[in-house]
C-alpha cells in the first residue's frame, strides 16, 4: 500500500495569490519597491523585494491592513499573455524580472497576472479568480529576513517578507499557538537550559558537548539497545573510527562520498592518507571476513555502538540534529536469500520496538528510498542490479504491508533503503532509522559463504539502525517530552529537599538510601526557601521531589511532589521506592 | 620512600665485554667483518656488523663455540689511550669507527680496548679484567636482524647479532623458558587465535578491529568502570573527538603536541582546521565552564569513556598495546586546595581497586614523572610553577607512603604525574594508569570558582585514568590469564555440547535457560565427535563446558567440565546456575 501525501493545491494557489496581494500592498505603501519572486511555502508564502528602506516589525500591521483592504475590494486575478519583447518593455525598470525574462527561449510567450486593474506581476500562475476567495483566510506577516537574489551571496541582499496563511483565522491561530509551544520545546534551547548539552565556539559547530545529564540519558539508551540487541542474537563489535584511503577505494566511498568525509593527510604528499568513517559497513564486514563462513553459520548479526563523522557545511549545523560527529546503533546482518525476508522483518520489529519504548512511534512514517537512474554518478552497480535489489525490497515491504512513500534519489549509493522518518515539533521531517538491503558492497569486499552444495555464494547484507543516531534521538525526546523524560530515562530521578537546615541529615540519609539502590538521586540541603528549591527542581524537570521537614522526620515519612501536580504527604519511603522501581522497570512513557 | 632500581653494573660490564668477545669471534670467523657498535641490553647484548654475507641461524653454534674458545683462553681486557689522529689511522679501513672518531672534539684522547693481544676495538669501557670472569656465564645467540647504521634508513643496512647473556647457565635457561611461555601468552598472537581482535592491512596499522569476543570483554569492563565511578561520585560526560585548532592553541597542544595529533585540513588553505583529540582534558573542562562555580560546588568529578587518537609512526604499532586509536576511562576532578590530598588518595584507591579486581595489581609499580628542566621546549609554565606543582605532589605521595621511582622528563607537558607501570609477559614496562595534578591548563581555560570570601580562585585539577586504555588492559589480561579470563570477563562463559544428535534439543534447552538468565552461553550441536567438540571449546578457553548425552537427558542432569580438569557428572542445572552466579558476582580471579 503506497500512500503519497496529496498536496492541497487549492491552498497552495491561494497562498501564491496572497503573495501577489502582499506585493501590491507593498508597492502601494512603498512605491520604490522592486518586486522579484514570491512563492507559496509550507505555512504561507514569502515575497523577496528590493527596497532601500528596511521594513520593521512596527510596519507589519499597516501592511496587513493594506492587504485586507485589497482583499475586501474583491479584486480579480486576470491572466494576460504577451510576447517576450513586450514583457521586457513592461518590466524595463526592474532588473530582476528582466533577468528572468531574458532567460526564457526567444519567441516564448510570457504570462503576466493582474490583481485588479492597476497592478500586474510576471507570473506563471495559476491563481484564484478573485481576492474574494481568500476573504476568510487567516494571514500574518511574521518576519523579514535578508536573502540574496537567487540565493547567491555575490548578488544583492533583498528583503524577504514572510507571511503565514491558512484557510481560516482559527487555523492561523492554531498554527501560531503550535509554534509557540514548539519553541518552548525546541531541543536546541531547552536542551541547554536543562544542562543536557552545550556547544563551544572554539571546539566547533556540530560538535556538541554532552554534559553529565545528557550523557546519562544516552548511556541509558545505549545500554538498553545493546542489551536488547544481544537478546535478539546480535553480537557487538568495536571497530576503528578511521581507515586508510585504501579501504574507501574498495568500498566506493572514495569515489561516491569523499566530499562528505573528513580526510587526514594529502594523497600527493603523505605516505598514508586516512579518513574518518562516515559509515560502519566496511569496518564491521571485517568481522565476517575474519574466517571462512558456511551456510550453517548464517545469519550472522553484528551490531555496534558506532561513532561516525560527516563533514557537513558549518551553516547546516543545528543543535543535536545536524552534527559532524554522532553515535548510532548500527548493525550489519549477513544472511542467505531464504532468510532475507524474516531477518528484514526482525530488523523492522526491533526498530518499531525501540520507537514504541521511547514513545516516538506515533510520529513515524515510512519512506522507500530508491536510486535515481538519471543520476548514475551517485551510485555503484548496474541498472540490472538496482532493479533486482529494489524489486526484492518492494516484495518484502508489500508482503509485510508497510505503508510507505517512495523517495526517488534517496537510496544509499550501494542499495535501496526503508527509512523511518520522524517529524520534529516544528513539522520538519528527518530520517531517524534506516534498514537497507545490499549485495553490491558484499561483492566488493569478497564476502562469501560456502553453500550446501559446496559453491561459493555472496550473502545478502541488511544494514540497519535500531534507534538511529543517539544525539538526534535525544533531541526528539527533549522535544517530545518538553524535557520531562520518562522516569527510566530521566538523568535525575529524584531530588530530596530539606525544609529547614534541621532536616538536612534526614534528607541526606534518604538520598543515600535511594542512591545506594541505584536511583539517580540528588539532595538539596541549601539554606534557601523551600519554594525556591522546589521551583528550581521543577525547572530541571526532575520527576519526583521528596520534601522533608520536622513533621516528616519525626514521623519517619516523606512528602512527595510528582508530575502533574501530584502532592502526597505521610508516605512510607519503602512504599515509594517500590513505586519508583515499578515505574522504572515498566519504562512507562 | 623512594626506591630506585639499582642497575646491576657488574652484569652490564660483563655483557658489554661479551659483546667484544662476540666481535672478536666474528672477525676470526669472517675476516671481512666491519665492526660498528655493540652495547649491553636488558637481557644480553648485540653487535652491529657490516658483512657481505648473511649470517644464518645454522652458524650461531659455530660462533658461540668460537666465543667459548676465546673465553676459555682467559684473555685479558686492556685499555689503551691514543690520540685522535692515531685512532683514525688504526681504524682507517672502517668508515663507521672513523665517523665516530671524527665526531670527537679535536685534541680529545680516544680509548681502545684489547681483548687478548691480537684484537682491539674502539670503546669507552669499562670492561671486566679478563674473559675468565665470564667463564660460567650462560649466553646464546638468538637472532640476527637488519638494522640501519645509526638507525637512519638513509644509511646502510647492517646485521645486528643478538645474544642473551646471564650470570649462570641456569639463569639463561630460565630466561629462555620464560620467553617461550610468554610467547604462548603473547596477546598479539593469542588474541587473534581466540577471535578477540584482528587487524586488516587496508584499514591500517594500530587500528585493531575488536571482534565480538573482544568487544564483549571491553563492554563488560567499561560498564563496570562507569558504574563503579558513578558510585564514587563521578559524573559521566560525552565530549567530541575533535575540535578546531583554536582549542588546541589555547590548551598548548598545538605548540607542544601537534606532531602527535591527526590534523584534518590545512591551515594555509582551509577556513577551519580540525584535529582529533589526543587527550580529553580541554573537552571535559567545558562541562565545568558551562556555568559559574562556587567553592561549595567542589569537588566536581567528571569521567568519560573517552576515545583518543595519537598519530604514532607505523613502525611503532604493536597489537593492542601501541595503537593509533584507543579508549580510556578518563576523568578530571576540580577541587579546592584543602581537598586535593583526599581526592588524590581517592583517585589512587580507585585505580588500585580496579587493578586488584582485574588481577593486575601484583604486576604494578609506581613512577613519579617529573619535568626535565633542561628541556623547557617540551613544557608550558615556569620553573616556579613546576617546582610548586612537583613539591605539592611529592608531599602527597610521601604522605600516602607511595613507593615510587622518579622519571625525569616523563611529566605531561602541563604537570607532573604519578604513573602506574605494568610489565608485560616479556618484561617490557608500560604506563597503564596515570594520576596528574594540574593548575596550568585550568588557568589557560579561565577555570575558576568563587571562594568563601567572594574572590575568584583557580581550582586544582586532578587528571586521572582508573583502568587505563581498554585495548591495552585487554592485552595485559590476555597475557596474564593466557586467554582464560575470569568468569565475569569471559566473552563466552558456558558452552553446551550435545553428545549425540539425539541430545540436541536438550542441549538447546539448557543453553536457552542460561542465555535468558543473562549468561553468555553458546551451544554446539554439530554432528561431530564429542572429543573434537570439547577440544575446540577448550582451545577457545571457555570456562565451563556442559556436556549432555542420553544419561544426562534421562536423569535431567548435566555433566560439566571446568578449568583445572574439573569433571563432574550428575549435576543439577539449578545448582550449577547458583554456582555460576556466585562466581560471576564475586569477580573471582
Amino acid at each position: 500500500m503506497e500512500i503519497k501525501k496529496e498536496k492541497d493545491l487549492e491552498l497552495e494557489k491561494a497562498r501564491h495569490s496572497l503573495a501577489h496581494v502582499l506585493a501590491k500592498a507593498l508597492v502601494e505603501l512603498y512605491p520604490n519597491t522592486k518586486l522579484t519572486i514570491g512563492p507559496a511555502i509550507e505555512d504561507g508564502f514569502y515575497y523577496d523585494i528590493d527596497l532601500d528602506q528596511s521594513i520593521t516589525p512596527d510596519e507589519f500591521k499597516t501592511i496587513e491592513k493594506k492587504m485586507q483592504e485589497i482583499i475586501n475590494r474583491g479584486e480579480e486575478f486576470r491572466r494576460e499573455v504577451v510576447s517576450k519583447e513586450k514583457a521586457l518593455k513592461l518590466f524595463a525598470d526592474n532588473q530582476y524580472k528582466t533577468e528572468i525574462i531574458n532567460e526564457l527561449p526567444d519567441g516564448e510567450e510570457v504570462s503576466i497576472y493582474y490583481t485588479g486593474d492597476n497592478f500586474f506581476d510576471l507570473c506563471r500562475g495559476p491563481h484564484i479568480d478573485s481576492t474574494k476567495r481568500v476573504q476568510n483566510y487567516g494571514f500574518k506577516i511574521h518576519s523579514v529576513n535578508g536573502a540574496y537574489w537567487r540565493g547567491d551571496e555575490k548578488n544583492k541582499m533583498l528583503q524577504r517578507v514572510y507571511c503565514y496563511a491558512f484557510k481560516t483565522k482559527k487555523e492561523l491561530a492554531d498554527h501560531i499557538a503550535m509554534l509557540q509551544e514548539a519553541k518552548k520545546r525546541d531541543h536546541n534551547k531547552l536542551g541547554r537550559e536543562l544542562e543536557l548539552f552545550t556547544t563551544v565556539d572554539y571546539i566547533g559547530q556540530g560538535l556538541p558537548i554532552l554534559l553529565p545529564r545528557g550523557a546519562k540519558v544516552i548511556q541509558i539508551m545505549q545500554r538498553f539497545v545493546e542489551d536488547e540487541e544481544a537478546k535478539r542474537g546480535w553480537q557487538l563489535t568495536k571497530t576503528p573510527f578511521m581507515a586508510k584511503s585504501d579501504l574507501y577505494k574498495i568500498s566506493g566511498h572514495w569515489d561516491h562520498y569523499k566530499d562528505g568525509m573528513f580526510v587526514l593527510g594529502n594523497e600527493k604528499t603523505d605516505e598514508e592518507v586516512f579518513a574518518l568513517r562516515p559509515m560502519t559497513c566496511p569496518f564491521q564486514y571485517q568481522a565476517y571476513l575474519n574466517k571462512p563462513r558456511s551456510y550453517k553459520d548464517l545469519p550472522l548479526r553484528y551490531d555496534e555502538t558506532s561513532t561516525l563523522f560527516r563533514n557537513e557545511a558549518s551553516g547546516e549545523m543545528h543543535g543535536l540534529i545536524r552534527v559532524r560527529q554522532f553515535t548510532i546503533s548500527e548493525g550489519h546482518l549477513m544472511c542467505r536469500p531464504d532468510q532475507l525476508e524474516q531477518e528484514f522483518k526482525n530488523c523492522l520489529e526491533l526498530a518499531i520496538f525501540m520507537l514504541k519504548t521511547l514513545g516516538l512511534y506515533e510520529d513515524a512514517s515510512y519512506r522507500f528510498s530508491q536510486w535515481d537512474e538519471n543520476d548514475k554518478e551517485k551510485y555503484i552497480g548496474t541498472k540490472e542490479q538496482w532493479d533486482e535489489a529494489q524489486a526484492t525490497m518492494k516484495k518484502i515491504l508489500d508482503h509485510l504491508k508497510i505503508p510507505y512513500v517512495v523517495g526517488i534519489g534517496e537510496a544509499a549509493f550501494y542499495g535501496p533503503k526503508l527509512d523511518i522518518q520522524i517529524k520534529n515539533v516544528f513539522g520538519k521531517e528527518d530520517t531517524l532509522i534506516t534498514i537497507q538491503i545490499d549485495q553490491m558492497l558484499a561483492e566488493k569486499f569478497g564476502m562469501e559463504y560456502t553453500d550446501k552444495d559446496g559453491s561459493k555464494k555472496t550473502p545478502y547484507i541488511i544494514h540497519r539502525t535500531s534507534i538511529g543516531c543517539y544525539e538526534r534521538t535525544l533531541a526528539y525526546l527533549i522535544e517530545k517530552y518538553a524535557g520531562a523524560f520518562p522516569l527510566w530515562l530521566a538523568p535525575e530521578q529524584v531530588r530530596v529537599l530539606s525544609l529547614t537546615e534541621r532536616n538536612n541529615d534526614y534528607a541526606e540519609k534518604i538520598k543515600k538510601q535511594l542512591f545506594d539502590l541505584g536511583f539517580r538521586a540528588e539532595v538539596d540541603t541549601r539554606n534557601e526557601k523551600i519554594g525556591y528549591k522546589i521551583r528550581e527542581a521543577l525547572s530541571m524537570k526532575v520527576p519526583y521531589l521528596i520534601i522533608v521537614g520536622d513533621e516528616e522526620e519525626s514521623a519517619n515519612t516523606i512528602s512527595i511532589r510528582g508530575r502533574g501536580n501530584e502532592n502526597k504527604t505521610g508516605l512510607n519511603l519503602q512504599d515509594f521506592i517500590e513505586r519508583l522501581k515499578n515505574e522504572e522497570n515498566s519504562k512507562k512513557i
